[in-house]
């Protein structure tokens, strides 16, 4: 098909077909003339891919030229390729964050998240940013007051392992087929688990205010 | 103090100060001469809440308007605050969403995402947005193959629902501390619960590769 087409089957203005072309992001088509080239189902399905990591998602761009390098690099060992996927998604989320910000931990690599996760007993690489992020996050809720402590950290962390079984089972055998799920699910089922927080949120208060269902503490 | 110290106080730049001052998102101080005003810790808690929702809460400074609106509000209807405080925040994760996406539901109000929780039982109002909020995630999930199917949907409701009571017990019963708790839980424990589903995948994948966990299933 050509780009034309190509924008009417994935949706996506010509113009921006034309940025990712230029970035890299989609692959070029077969060239047929010295104008144009012919696309296939390959590009719609990465078209679809770097819409959903980008709209869904919130990744800007660069962090998605990362993804997609890792994710298409085939014949990889599966372990590496699983870090290098987590690693080029840390810090990539496009949530306006500066990272010369206040709010971050001091020159310890988040103190008060590395000690919760010890005592918790997480299998966790002391340097691994991923401990900077949960410290940051914590630190925001205490910065407004938020009264998450410990505890209530550790009573989430029950339920979130529970769900992190339920991704981690979701992963298939093959290598190619493991960091796509391992890179897109960590990506994409956060607005859907966050959309379902909120609806549990007004199903338990609707609950609670027709009596249906009584405070448990 | 003045505003330079309210800049070290803060953290955040004289210049995005008076922005905020611009925008109506910090009050303003007492004025001390024509040229000069005098913040206090009022103004040091409010720009931390600005910071706050804006760089790890992800929203625009929009809606962090309307959120403030709504929690400053002295005096309102603890259920009719709620539901004002839910709606401030709806749509406005700025995820670069394009709200003409393709990836949407059709014209009828997310009606997989409708039927899915018709059939769970959850009490949502069927005209609220969440539902689309769900749907364009779900459907973002299928866009790219990731397998999220209606009963792996309700193993995440399980254990979501579970989280959603931990945050509803936290509210405090005072209209205003329920409005603050309510909206800042809402926008700043998902990047607690994103940064500890991430952790959780690292642990159980690395507890499995040690055989120290089957798999499962």
């Amino acid at each position: 098909m050509r780009l034309a087409e190509l924008s009417e089957s994935s949706g996506v203005a010509v113009a921006t077909l034309k940025y990712y072309l230029r970035e890299g992001l989609l692959h070029p088509g077969r060239a047929v003339s010295r104008t144009q080239a012919d696309y296939d189902e390959t590009h719609v399905e990465r078209v679809r891919l770097v819409r959903a990591l980008s709209e869904v998602g919130g990744l800007p761009l660069a962090t998605i030229g990362r993804v997609l390098e890792v994710i298409t690099t085939p014949g990889q060992d599966r372990i590496t390729v699983l870090e290098t996927a987590q690693r080029a998604l840390v810090g990539g989320r496009d949530d306006g964050a500066d990272p010369a910000g206040g709010a971050g931990p001091g020159p310890d690599r988040g103190p008060r998240a590395s000690a919760w996760l010890e005592a918790r007993g997480w299998q966790i690489h002391p340097s691994d940013p991923l401990i900077d992020e949960l410290e940051r996050a914590w630190a925001a809720c205490d910065d407004v007051g938020l009264g998450l402590d410990e505890q209530r950290l550790s009573e989430y962390a029950d339920h979130v392992e529970a769900i992190g079984r339920i991704d981690v089972d979701s992963v298939p055998p093959d290598p190619e087929g493991a960091v796509r799920q391992v890179v897109l699910g960590t990506v994409l089922v956060d607005p859907v688990l966050s959309a379902l927080r909120r609806l549990a949120h007004q199903h338990i208060s609707v609950s609670r205010a027709m009596g249906r269902e009584p405070r448990t503490r």
